[in-house]
């Protein structure tokens, strides 16, 4: 396992060095942080897991993201199964860090806009 | 000013009930927090100043998210000059109920991405 500061600004470019306009570099779109819900908030694993999810992600982007997550070091895609060959999407400590970050989003969606926590 | 409930979810329709998913629908998107941090952060108020952050955000861009951080009641629209008509743009209550969203991810950047806050 790589430092922190290696694991990701190797291969990214990023807008400038505020840590906040990397963050969204990294995750600013309306999905990849919803997949990191699902799996730090709901235990989501598997690829049917997250894209049988109330909020239905298209499958392109479902699978771009996770190959994302994955180059980024936020996710770890571990077989479970052989033949057919088939895998787990595992939070690595950098992507379980991401969780206040969802948490605070949470608490303001609840507050704010009406939201409430799907059952799992 | 409207209670917390009706704010925001007169006209605005979201993807689910999830209170994350919610907050992406309103600010996912790689610009629209960058905006409220310069709001919250760094104490930016005019146009001018948000054009002339270092992320360099472009016009159109700016002119689109400061109309709907307006419209979603996060930020007001305030004169501050006549002739010709000059405007303030400050954070509601509701805007400023962002900083916790805007200090994690600070944190994480700081500490995953390499990232530091820039001088104001």
């Amino acid at each position: 396992m790589p430092g922190h500061m290696a694991w990701l600004t190797m291969d990214k470019t990023y807008r400038s060095d505020c840590p906040i306009a990397r963050m969204l570099d990294l995750v600013g779109d309306k999905w990849t942080l919803l997949i990191l819900r699902d799996v730090l908030v709901f235990g989501c694993k598997k690829y049917g897991e997250f894209e049988h999810r109330v909020e239905r992600i298209p499958t392109n982007i479902l699978a771009d993201r996770l190959k994302r997550l994955v180059q980024y070091g936020l996710l770890h895609k571990v077989p479970y199964q052989d033949g057919p060959k088939r895998y787990h999407y595992l939070p690595t400590p950098q992507g379980k860090a991401m969780l206040p970050v969802i948490s605070a989003m949470r608490d303001f969606g609840e507050t704010y806009l009406g939201g409430r926590v799907p059952a799992g």
